[in-house]
């Protein structure tokens, strides 16, 4: 997608064919800065601390984070050491556990003089699978906004809110809630889109906010608080928004709050729809809001917000009271019968043991 | 309730009998600072830059106003002129107009020469009647916790959610919202209180979480988000919130975000109460979603986040892109079908017109 008119991935190979360029995505909406990751260090470091976020871009960032770890040792100690150093940087994150065994599965039967070369090669592989899963999702998502459109008056836009950035930051490019949207700007589909700030660490008014700003998709930033009440007064035409990790039943663990706004949905009638890449489908999980250990992070992300400052330079400010005790669990589970559809690359199912089996028959 | 150990009011005219004194809130949590009002003009700025906040709160720091405006001018052009004045500062604020209302209804009768004792007189007892009135309030929602109490096993708290700042700051003393859980922490009964930050002004993170962390309450910081999560999960015995105008209906207008935690409520069958002094039920309207028009307010209190420096200055940090449009709508109406009781000064009524005809039988 487009920052400041250039289109951009959020990872790229670079021309030295053994470190990446990523989008250091700290500093945004504030400062466009691109680091260079050249050793499995930097790779977990990238993911712990959320330089790079996003289901689908951690898997990636990880995948080169193991072919990294290839060149310097190719044996099968290292990779296994590796798998776990990586893993262990986001626990929750299914995709990122996805490409971590994708990675071994493919490297572990070569000899280890072959496998930097093969594990470059699957990374990339990964990289661009990645943008073609967020095309297709894309393509499904946006009939439902023809669908919509189509109800409009003319000079109407279909109005369509999302929480946290399930956008193209979150992946390779297009992103997977976003890449419907995206898709609708290219086709020439009026749409706008509610941004939800997102609190605690605010990734929809420093990402998503930012990608609608520099690609000119038309957008409003919200507090986290108003999306009940645009739904009451018709303003909301459809959510959509992305997953961490989908359940067999099609339960949906989401950033903290999804299910406060599936709830609001509901209420109104308003249609929710959830874009994922099937990768992160657990299949062994069905019952979402009992089985998902919920990441419980640090409560200073609570306390504390980081913004610019009135002299340009990054700052973090308290908001509380210092010695009051801070709750800082980072998703949610939506229930499956509050969701409206799974739109995945393959079509849009039904949230449903059944839905979901229809789609992905190998599962069953 | 206790600041450092000491009891305080929220406001108190002074010892020169003419001037009062109020908290300057838009310090909290950072730095208790009291200032001292003595002007029309100084009521209005108090109030409509939120150094005052609350609806009984800024009942009673109008009624003072109307009060400082009698020793000055007691002629009925200035009587009219300081009500229209003090009305503009919180249009959607109807304990605002209640106030002033019965200041004039009070002062209008009289010879201009006694308007101003008889004014100063009257302002005294609206802040005397909020301390009495929410006094009962709390009284009537501690029966609610006991039978919470009643339920839990030994050493086990009962677990309330709260949001925003319906709390002693926003009235002359123990709160609305909070009255209950002041009252529970006075008679022994054990609670704990989730303090939802409330974006986008924050004054769950500012006021509340300061207020129970100078009383000595237990609890617990968490974003507007985390609250359905918790809620899922058992951690929520019941939701106190208070309201900024509630309808003849029972629909209850409060600070934006209230509507979502009744939803989440209502999912997990969490018993969801207002609490409100009589004062703000507005008999005149019935269909809260449709009929109370929202204040929209400033998009930079959702762009900019104010706190506290590491340098321990205050400081205001953009959150936002330069150029991403921004929404702030500031209150939301729960529909009364989510809300399961109201407390009020004279008892819990039903959330229906039957409810709330019973215990005011005189607005019938």
């Amino acid at each position: 997608m487009k920052v400041t008119g250039r289109s951009y991935h959020t990872i790229w190979l670079n021309e030295d064919r053994h470190s990446v360029d990523v989008i250091d995505q700290r500093w945004l909406p504030h400062e466009f800065r691109v680091v260079t990751l050249r050793s499995v260090e930097d790779a977990a470091v990238a993911i712990r601390d959320m330089w790079v976020r996003g289901a689908p871009l951690i898997g990636v960032t990880a995948a080169y984070g193991l072919a990294f770890a290839m060149r310097a040792d190719a044996s099968d100690a290292a990779l296994d050491a590796t798998w776990s150093r990586l893993h262990k940087t986001r626990p929750t994150a299914i995709n990122l556990r996805w490409a971590l065994d994708e990675m071994r599965n493919r490297l572990r039967p070569l000899a280890p003089d072959a496998r930097a070369a093969a594990a470059y090669a699957r990374a990339g592989e990964i990289a661009a699978e990645d943008v073609a899963l967020n095309r297709a999702i894309g393509l499904n998502g946006l009939e439902i906004i023809r669908r919509l459109a189509a109800g409009k008056k003319p000079g109407e836009r279909v109005n369509i809110l999302t929480h946290c950035n399930a956008g193209w930051l979150a992946t390779v490019d297009y992103g997977t809630a976003t890449a419907p949207i995206y898709l609708a700007m290219e086709q020439g589909v009026p749409v706008h889109v509610y941004v939800d700030e997102t609190r605690p660490r605010n990734q929809g008014a420093h990402l998503t906010a930012w990608e609608m700003n520099n690609h000119g998709v038309p957008h409003t930033l919200i507090v986290d608080n108003a999306g009940g009440h645009l739904m009451q007064h018709g303003l909301v035409d459809m959510v959509i928004v992305g997953s961490d990790r989908t359940t067999a039943n099609g339960d949906v663990c989401n950033k903290i709050g999804t299910y406060l706004k599936a709830l609001a949905a509901k209420d109104n009638g308003v249609p929710f729809y959830v874009a994922l890449p099937s990768p992160t489908i657990d299949w062994t999980v069905r019952d979402g809001v009992n089985e998902i250990p919920i990441e419980e992070r640090d409560g200073d992300e609570v306390a504390f917000v980081q913004g610019r400052g009135a002299d340009g330079a990054f700052a973090r400010v308290r908001i509380s009271p210092e010695g009051s005790p801070v709750a800082n669990p980072a998703f949610d589970v939506t229930p499956a019968r509050l969701v409206t559809g799974l739109i995945t690359e393959r079509g849009v199912a039904a949230a449903s043991p059944n839905g979901l089996r229809a789609l992905f028959p190998e599962h069953a």
